[in-house]
């Protein structure tokens, strides 16, 4: 066994932080094996330190910031587990990188923002900025997209990439419950946070795509190209009518390399959208996440499990620092900084499927006539129509399923339509996801 | 860039020798890329050198034979898919491993029962022994296993592992059709071998159970450890009966570390069982491969994919190429062969769970009070009882599923039934397993 133990320091206790000095010291046995050295938390950085947090910190050094720890400590490994985009844990990671320290980090904001900036760092001081953590949890997405399927052109990546989201979802569906209600339950749970808005506004889904898309098709960092919608404005009616044909409706994020009519670059979509049971992900329940790859030679490539909680977030961040052990070293991005590609965008209006609309009208004579028209005026062929209950001057939902056509022919009929003076909300649009790649 | 031109040996051009040729060439700019250097095919082996295999060998140093080619060639690495457990494919690998050259094989029969004195000349050569398309094709599973799932103590894995099987059992349940009649649609289609006895009598899941169960444990391969039964004996009214009681027909390849009144080791089993719906392998369906492989922190992680075939295997093959070529290594078993442990053996008997049985009986009076009896007698409690069509003196089918209990006593109380002269053919057995790790 090499006698050179690896010091390792964690910034942040938190569940993230404590999971992984629980796992290091659980499985210290088989991690020195399959590491042939000892790993060993030196450090650990926490504004607290007399916490009761469940672990014996008795002979590891404390520091109240984790820029001190990165700097100062006597750690070869920097774990970072603050969170957010800037602040302390940007800090500390850039700390530790100019000083040659390797870098885990489950900060999927701090990546999606700065990726390409500190992957430079990490280059220039010859050192890992790991990060399987900050995308799916437990699911080991990064690793598999950047080395197993690294003999792949990636056509493109799916992938249900926040827990809270598809709880909700899978939680609405199954017990009828609105969007608030089960919300409120996931809060209680622990699913969700006091403030949501990041997970359900999508944001969270957009920063882990960012990422996934960057070591997918070899392109720099751009959070800013990603088009983002949130789940608040599903209702069960949408679930229920979805249901009905045939339909699961789910938070996905979307990248996909497009060329030739459709558009030349990469899409980057965060949507809630229509997907048939026999997609892979129709299946994926409550907290799980799960990412579809699609290679040129693999094929489909399908990965689930735990996307978020102490456990699998541990898990991954381990499996980092397992690598470091080893000596095996990967670009941060797949390829040197240098070879990232920039891509053009693809506006989502240039998006071409089949869409879902439902759209509240009062039921009087001529109204469906009016939105018949919208459509073919707008060149959209409509497949399936559904509309029950009739009561006259009463309200009633219209369901539309188009046939495949451009988002910007669906968005001009709604335009038209808006105009109507029966409809009585704004319509409600969501797009219907293939489930072979295009 | 890399200066430095990884050489490359392919030994056998069968359908994944040139698939492996034709991945490395078309996708070479990626690969470059993501390696730093140049990827080169510079000698191949195979019978007949003039045979038209779409593929351009011009350039290429031709050998008739692996073993020249692993000893003469000028090569780093020898790709070995001539396939076999012994002869050619053995000799290949072991005479370049022994020369200090790396190895990279799709060869499961060869690891399976000879894995350990294969890393032991790998490691003593300082070199890799590479096998990621050895199992489950494109399904990342080796790496899964022996890089992301790291930090865990894993505590099963569950296979979905030969396509040909689960193509047979997938389309026996959608069309109604005979396992013959199926069989012989799977060759047709080229799912099936010639001869299919390594498939569906569960030797080749066996194969790549038991490197499975090697890198998820840290155990020396055993394969004469595995239990194995084959698929041969299911009817399509197992499948309907199953189907009716809510259940799937599936052969998996399990793999689990028991301690404790269970028994004492790693079960290594393969065998048609029954699954519930909401099992994550009850939905890989036809020529899909998937692995659940259950660690102490990450949870479930799932993993699934094309287990076959000439562009997944490719893909398998390149992901170790490209290993090799970054200077990324790892134990051939995931930990040195030294600390490989050889774990006792839980013999099936001591299998604990519920049970499917299916008795074909003539229906007279007494039968089912004899059938009732020796399951009481033996303490195998039932759940449910199907019986349907009754028609005295002639036969039916007595469909039974039990309540938890030990293999033991299932295989009593069928033994006591054998003797009964109502009973027109053998009892149908099999277990049911359960979703959630025990």
């Amino acid at each position: 066994m090499n006698s050179n133990h690896l010091k390792i320091g964690i910034a942040g206790l938190g569940t993230v932080g404590v999971g992984t000095f629980k796992l290091l010291q659980a499985n210290s046995d088989i991690l020195n094996q399959r590491c042939g050295r000892r790993l060993e938390v030196t450090s650990v950085s926490a504004l607290r330190r007399e916490k009761n947090r469940g672990i014996d910190l008795d002979g590891v050094t404390w520091f109240k910031d984790g820029v001190d720890l990165a700097t100062k400590a006597d750690v070869d490994i920097v774990v970072e587990v603050i969170g957010g985009a800037d602040g302390s844990a940007r800090k500390t990671v850039e700390s530790a990188l100019r000083l040659g320290r390797h870098v885990v980090t489950a900060n999927k904001a701090l990546l999606a923002n700065s990726g390409v900036e500190l992957a430079v760092m990490a280059e220039e001081s010859g050192v890992s900025l790991s990060y399987e953590a900050a995308v799916a949890g437990g699911v080991p997405i990064i690793k598999a997209l950047r080395e197993s399927l690294a003999g792949n052109s990636i056509k493109r990546i799916t992938g249900i990439l926040n827990g809270t989201c598809n709880y909700i979802l899978s939680t609405m569906r199954t017990t009828g419950q609105d969007f608030e209600d089960v919300l409120e339950r996931a809060q209680a749970l622990g699913y969700a946070e006091a403030d949501p808005s990041f997970d359900v506004g999508g944001v969270d889904t957009a920063h882990k795509l960012a990422i996934l898309a960057s070591v997918a098709f070899g392109t720099a960092i751009d959070i800013n190209a990603v088009h983002v919608e949130g789940i608040s404005n599903i209702s069960t009616l949408d679930i229920k009518y979805a249901d009905e044909f045939g339909y699961r409706i789910k938070l996905l994020g979307l990248a996909e390399r497009l060329s030739g009519e459709s558009g030349e670059g990469i899409v980057q979509r965060v949507y809630p959208c229509l997907i048939r049971p026999e997609h892979p992900l129709a299946t994926v329940e409550n907290v799980f996440n799960a990412v579809v790859a699609e290679g040129d030679f693999v094929g489909k490539s399908i990965y689930e499990g735990r996307g978020a909680g102490a456990g699998p977030t541990a898990s991954a961040i381990v499996s980092d620092i397992v690598d470091i052990a080893l000596g095996r070293h990967a670009p941060v991005f797949g390829v040197p900084v240098r070879n990232l590609e920039v891509p053009g965008e693809v506006p989502v209006d240039q998006h071409f499927g089949e869409y879902y609309v439902r759209l509240l009208v009062v039921d009087r004579p001529g109204v469906f006539a009016d939105i018949a028209s919208a459509f073919r005026d707008e060149s959209v062929s409509m497949e399936s129509v559904l509309q029950r209950g009739r009561n006259e001057n009463a309200n009633v939902n219209v369901v539309i399923i188009t046939h495949e056509t451009h988002e910007s022919n669906v968005v001009r009929a709604l335009n038209r339509l808006q105009a109507n003076e029966s409809l009585v909300e704004p319509p409600h649009m969501m797009r219907i996801e293939k489930t072979e790649c295009s």
